[in-house]
């Protein structure tokens, strides 16, 4: 147990912790990685298996995506074009505020909006929010179809599903593009592991 | 640098990084602080200072305020009662997510509704929120007046301003009551630091 001294200077400056002194702390730099693309794309499964590999080397991370957004944060808001482009926001605004605690954000959802995606990064000081394309084709996600949403989509009993009756807009120049219908899951991750460390080098080791 | 081994049978699983895993990472139990109380009663020193001295100790530690939510994620709201409802709703559900990254997180506001903050209790984990009530008196408050703010209340150019214009209801069964017009800062945020420490006892060390 530490004790702390009643007598310590930090006790008589209103001074405040910044984002640097933070990330040291936490022995790395923050950055947030925004996994875009269509349902059943892989985002979630690289999301999971980054994250855990991240933690695995000691990094301090947080994982957000529709469980831990829509249940809470955004459960007032609908899938209308208004609300999608606010549930957008939030997240862009919470991911900020991760980064400025010192933590390696990933962020994963189908953001079909471009113009919202951009809005997005224009948020972040340079060199911290890094676009990741998950570009699986759209036969592919259809044949997949994990929660048979597409099935839903085609049979006309979901309305405005990205892909299908509702558009997917391409990032125009992501950091990172992966396909998951070229290479095993685990290759997809470890790109993007290797991506985020070799923007770790340099900084302050754990 | 560390190199990711893409042999790991981390990428061979989708799993998730839990909160109990992020928490033993940074060796600290996550915590939510939520300083209530007037304008002027010192909620935002406190806050700072006991900030500071959890950084010193090796805690990664946020601090949510009007600051850094005002401008971002609450950026669309204004000071209308369902307004001012939501802005406490959203920064409850940030304090949530920041919990569960495992961060000690220390929020500052003056949420006067007794019925909001306990709305924002509910949302937490056993043990995990703790409501502070910098019980610092009105007369106190409106003598130090930092912003000139009870000055534009009283002469009727602010309204529904909290204490003057607006009610402030008290917690009911605080955690902890700071009264700052009885004490030095230094002992205020010294005693907030002990209440902190003594409930980090026995979980993992730093």
């Amino acid at each position: 147990m530490h004790h702390p001294d009643p007598t310590s200077p930090v006790f008589w400056q209103d001074t405040s912790v910044s984002k640097a002194q933070r990330s040291l702390r936490l022995g790395q730099k923050p950055m947030v990685l925004w996994l875009t693309g269509l349902s059943g794309a892989g985002k979630t499964s690289i999301a999971n298996a980054v994250e855990a590999h991240l933690h695995a080397l000691g990094h301090a991370t947080y994982l957000l995506d529709g469980d831990n957004v829509r249940h809470g944060l955004c459960s007032d808001l609908g899938f209308s074009p208004e609300d999608r482009a606010e549930n957008i926001r939030r997240i862009g605004e919470v991911a900020r505020i991760m980064a400025d605690a010192g933590l390696i954000v990933i962020a994963s959802f189908i953001s079909p909006s471009d113009a919202q995606r951009q809005l997005v990064r224009r948020r972040f000081d340079g060199g911290e929010f890094h676009e990741v394309y998950v570009s699986t084709p759209l036969d592919v996600c259809e044949q997949r179809d994990p929660k048979g949403l597409y099935k839903l989509a085609r049979s006309g009993k979901l309305a405005q599903f990205t892909g299908i009756s509702a558009a997917y807009e391409p990032p125009c120049a992501p950091e990172l593009t992966i396909d998951t219908s070229a290479r095993p899951l685990a290759e997809c991750a470890r790109d993007l592991v290797e991506y985020i460390m070799a923007r770790q080098t340099g900084h302050q080791n754990l």
